[in-house]
């Protein structure tokens, strides 16, 4: 059974829920009455709108000709609720971000929860809670779900997979193959937010300012950013694997080479601080509210100007530029003035980090 | 890191997993250069198209004008691998099974896949490519993915998360909400297969005649349905909580009653017996291959007749109709002529069945 609404003024088969108190039990993944309760009262309460009220299976939208993006995420993050976020709402802004990476302007998201035995009610409610107020603010619509549930020592609490799909405007070409030798490279804002807030409160490490995760929804930094420059070549979130990685990928797709200065990246000093003491480099650390946009060099003072109007974008930055080069290497100019490689990513730096 | 090729004849940073040997590790989920490797040799493998080849962190695709539909499930089915199928073939059946429902034409589907660490790479293989089959025979493609392992004992092997989007006929108006009184209920075949096969699998019950899951793509079957009335009123398919709780959703959402005959209801041999041992009513057991049609009376001799006429189809039959009830009741006429109350599934069944 799909989260779909199952009222009736004439007949309420459905006993209340009690969230205060109660947990999930396996046959709230039954498909029978408990599974109604739990769609009605959490899902179909908090999220909401007239596309999940048409209560079917498949959620039913018209759409104008054009183009549509579609992306998927599963989030297995631990902790579930951390500093700046939570589960919840981490599952819409990246998925939502991966539709603006895209250049679209998000739509419809549907979500999916795997669920474990014996897991509070309240608990849920609270991730659903942050879940429809991230979709709302970032406007996008929830509008079809689905909840399994797996026995005790079979999941880890919740794990959600959300999908979005998202309209392409017309005048929009963004793919990671466009980079060309010459293009500025330009971050959004600080490095390593996200992967450290996680890892410090995992590890319970004390700061004299706390580090809160940059999660957020990129969609109206994106439509900005298109509002003045719709040719950008290619917008991409450095989520797992950080920086390093994502440069790595577009480096890789695109046959170019990049270099990036050192200098140049913004990161926090409690960040910097935390990854001096976990042993982590920040190139490497997952963001989860952060963009690289690669653009035409005369297009970059624009972006810069706009971006540093939006409240996600205060700390933008050109970062380096688009090299020929056909081994697709990325190389940083350090501090002190040398060239260090930047490689992928080769270990696994931060387990369930998002 | 999302399911998207990495690949160049410059220069290739990945090396060969080991598919034969290896197990899925955290590092897997890194999105760093192990992470490239599993999608570049598995996912990118197997799933191989046009869209998925964009290497992007979502899909791109033109639409015309006109409807959409879009659906989400979890399968987190135990054990991975049953008679008839595997969570990688029921997870690509049942998404495009509610796409059919809502009498769209599947299009495409997205997979998020959790993955246990430890699990082996060669079962992971098994399932990519069964997944790969099912997908191509019921004409999607799947066009974008992400991958995220867990610890040991955070998970079950796989769990898969699908989603797909279809296109809506413009003459095809099907939802749960128009079940007239008169209209005619069509089963399209047996019940309980899928239920019991994972049970008796399970349960490591013997049967002379196996017990094979109905795990199939419906698409086709509704197409030609369509074809020759595409003013079916409602189509779902009876999964989780079984036929009694889908016409139990039908009968609330249409406010309607409904009576069924027991003496229609196909349910093989073995299926009868091995509901007889495990204590089962077969009304509550999940079909993942079985469609629910509800339609003007004047339609169903001819809906009968077509779907006769296909492979998955062959046993459909009218089970009864649809009756004004301001209560919603479902009832059934037993074999014995006395009528009983056919209530929603108040318990959990069978857990992990899909």
């Amino acid at each position: 059974m799909k989260h779909k609404s199952i009222t009736s003024t004439i007949r309420t088969p459905f006993n209340r829920l009690d969230i205060k108190n109660g947990r999930v039990e396996l046959v709230h993944g039954s498909g029978g009455r408990a599974s109604a309760q739990l769609i009605e009262m959490l899902f179909k309460t908090h999220f909401d709108n007239d596309l999940l009220a048409q209560n079917n299976d498949q959620a039913l939208f018209a759409v104008d000709a054009g183009r549509l993006v579609m992306t998927t995420d599963s989030y297995v993050v631990s902790p579930l609720f951390f500093p700046g976020g939570d589960i919840g709402s981490l599952a819409v802004h990246g998925t939502v971000n991966d539709l603006a990476m895209g250049g679209a302007v998000p739509l419809y998201l549907s979500v999916a929860f795997i669920l474990e035995e014996g897991l509070a009610l309240k608990v849920l409610e609270k991730i659903v809670i942050s879940m429809a107020r991230a979709a709302t603010e970032a406007g996008v619509k929830i509008i079809t779900g689905d909840t399994k549930v797996v026995e005790r020592g079979k999941g880890d609490g919740v794990y959600i997979s959300s999908t979005g799909i998202g309209r392409v405007p017309s005048a929009v070409n963004f793919s990671g193959d466009q980079a060309q030798p010459g293009d500025a490279i330009i971050l959004s804002g600080s490095l390593g937010d996200h992967g450290i807030a996680i890892m410090s409160h995992r590890e319970n490490l004390q700061f004299e300012t706390q580090i809160v995760s940059d999660s957020a929804s990129l969609a109206d930094l994106v439509a900005c950013m298109i509002e003045v420059v719709p040719g950008i070549r290619c917008l991409r979130d450095p989520t797992r694997g950080g920086l390093a990685t994502t440069l790595n990928e577009l480096a890789q797709q695109s046959r170019v080479g990049m270099l990036i200065h050192e200098n140049t990246l913004p990161i926090k000093p409690q960040v910097s601080a935390a990854c001096e003491l976990l042993g982590l480099d920040p190139l490497y650390v997952a963001n989860e509210g952060k963009l690289v946009c690669i653009c035409d060099p005369n297009d970059a003072r624009k972006l810069l100007s706009v971006m540093r109007q939006h409240p996600l974008g205060q700390d933008a930055s050109i970062i380096g530029r688009v090299l020929a080069d056909e081994h697709a290497f990325v190389q940083m100019e350090t501090l002190l003035g040398g060239y260090r490689m930047v490689d992928w990513l080769s270990g696994e730096q931060l387990p369930r980090i998002c």
